[in-house]
């Protein structure tokens, strides 16, 4: 069984938007065991879109269009794909009932062009979309089954598991699928560890490395295939030891040690900003245990609220392992904490100097047992540099408290 | 002249990435008035990736494919443009010669396989990637010209502005592309007083929503191109006064604002975790008037670092009117700047009850002549929230700061 995905919409063929649904719905079809074959991505021009609508009928089992179903004239996907399917454009009476009641009930003026949304090709069956006012469509050609959904991601994600996903489960190969992220070592490294796996465990293998994080994702069909990634994913864990995050982010991974441990840690960031701090409350319910922090971004705010002497900034500067180790043991003293950890360096495109480039950057953790420091030269950009930084800042604490008593 | 994108890797077929290689790339076709028509993502399997660059030379003037060119087994690209042009790889002298003295000047030792980059298309001309290792090349197939870059988004940009830029500049229509950036009115209320002008310039006009900012684009080729997309973007800006962003961003606008008026800001953020001061840090050269923040998650920490009453706290609760402006007043006491701006919400999942909902957030904001709040009751989950609240605090100061005098 193969599926393809078409995004349409001449914002995303002029570049000025970046397509996440159809990483998405790829992702969601891995799960079932169904490979993607193809993607394309059409502009709002009517004949495309026929025309894309028809090729990937021919080549694929299941086709997953999203956009384009809206009721303004930038929107032709269903006029596209009753010419692709050869078949007229008939109104639904039922939508159409459903349409006025949904502009009642939410108080909006009814325009007659919304009621263009109650037409889908002759034979189609509708996929409702709870969320939205768009309504989609299911159409055969050629065989092959197109699913027409909205391009807004939730109302998207609600119609494909409605529509969707019961349609790859019953049809797909059955698969299994499983996930290992690691952080500490290079993805070359990891990768020469575990590439064997594809071939012991007749599954498929994939290493993808963001900022430092790197992800494993094992994928198996056909029979056995859970047994097959679970043993896969076990032999990973087990060579990778504690590189192994303890959730899906880094991030997560701190929340889960702080709150297994039962320890609080404060942040106090100069050059990442806050960075460190907005990751770490991405974590639902993370409150109990890391309680916040300061932005010192400016060296007043590092002597005023975080008690770094103003006499070891002029004479270490500000990007320093002294600076940086008071920094963290002044945010530990001032919010009571069991840990905190800074960050201060130069994040560029300015500031850097013979001795002091852009891309170094001195981090603090300060505990129970003292204060440690520890630099780091990193590569790339203002954003690269300053999202390496936060992660590792956030590795720093991770291997702290792997090793932490509780309290 | 009509212009694709093909984008090749697994890892892109099967959804884990992200793609920003296609999007970048038609935003810069676009600015040299060329559209393009297609992108096609394609695994890496050399049949189905000779197919896509056989079909995409029979139908476009310029193809541009990213990735596939590493020295591992998973890169057929080489391979597969070879076999779709109907010619052999050949060993290019210069490539070996230069491969071996980019490895050694790395210090790098040389694998055989490494020298599997020296071998480019019968026929097919080189282009440098001077940031990696993996050169690229250009082909002409079917009378179109494929180039075939680096997948890693740096490299490949370096090789889009040596060699591909030029082409499209020589080429291409020629054309004029213009953007103006608001916040502060919805994409509908834009759409409204602005959708007039593809008309009476003869131009295209899109418009993109995202997260509050809505960023309208103009695009034209042929004469006087330039001086239309000028007047249009003229006549934007004036029907949408000071909607319009002061910078391309709504952090950058305060950013200018604040350096314009020699003025300085302190964040206090509850619920947005340090996004916002993550927003303005993004800004190069923000650090003489963004001074810093707190990071106040826990209430302990608001009322420790920001001087929150207690009472009040218990009173009138975290998310409240009261906390808001006591925040922002404590935020630009300590941090001793003349604004302070303060968050305080509930993101959810959890944490709603049925007086305060998730997704209600109130914000303060202190200044010289006083403090005062507000509040909304943000849509979507607990990352939308977020964005969003850090968005309506970062246009409150703006709003703030427009009517500021200088100190």
């Amino acid at each position: 069984m193969s599926l393809e995905t078409i995004s349409t919409g001449d914002e995303l063929v002029r570049g000025r938007s970046v397509d996440t649904n159809a990483p998405w719905i790829a992702e969601q079809a891995a799960e079932s065991g169904v490979l993607r074959v193809f993607h394309t991505t059409v502009g709002d021009d009517p004949a495309a879109l026929a025309d894309a609508f028809r090729r990937a009928a021919r080549r694929s089992d299941v086709v997953v269009v999203t956009g384009g179903l809206g009721p303004t004239e930038d929107d032709h996907t269903r006029v596209a794909a009753a010419e692709a399917a050869g078949v007229d454009l008939v109104e639904d009476p039922e939508l159409t009932a459903w349409i006025r009641e949904r502009f009642e009930s939410r108080g909006i003026p009814l325009l007659p062009k919304n009621l263009v949304q109650a037409y889908i090709p002759a034979g189609a069956e509708v996929l409702p979309n709870p969320l939205g006012t768009a309504p989609g469509f299911r159409l055969e050609i050629d065989g092959a089954s197109l699913f027409f959904l909205s391009g807004v991601p939730r109302e998207m994600e609600v119609m494909f598991d409605a529509g969707i996903r019961p349609v790859l489960a019953e049809r797909g190969p059955g698969g299994a699928y499983g996930v290992v992220v690691s952080f500490g070592k290079p993805e070359a490294w990891v990768d020469e560890r575990t590439k064997d796996l594809a071939g012991t465990h007749d599954l498929s293998v994939g290493i993808t490395a963001v900022l430092g994080t790197i992800k494993l994702t094992f994928q198996a069909t056909g029979p056995d295939a859970r047994e097959r990634v679970d043993a896969a994913v076990g032999t990973a864990r087990e060579r990778l030891g504690d590189l192994v995050l303890e959730a899906d982010t880094l991030a997560g991974a701190v929340g889960h040690l702080l709150e297994e441990r039962g320890l609080t840690l404060a942040t106090a960031e100069s050059c990442t900003g806050g960075l460190v701090g907005r990751l770490l409350t991405d974590v639902p319910g993370i409150s109990a245990n890391y309680l916040g922090g300061v932005i010192a971004y400016a060296n007043e705010v590092k002597e005023d609220l975080l008690g770094v002497p103003c006499d070891l900034l002029v004479e270490h500067g500000a990007v320093s392992a002294e600076t940086a180790e008071a920094m963290a043991a002044g945010a530990r003293e001032t919010l009571g904490t069991d840990f905190a950890v800074s960050i201060t360096g130069i994040a560029g495109p300015g500031g850097g100097t013979e001795e002091k480039p852009v891309g170094l950057v001195w981090f603090g953790f300060a505990g129970p047992s003292g204060v440690e420091s520890l630099s780091r030269r990193l590569p790339g950009d203002r954003e690269v540099v300053r999202g390496f930084a936060a992660n590792v800042a956030l590795q720093l604490v991770r291997r702290r408290l792997q090793t932490a008593a509780r309290p």
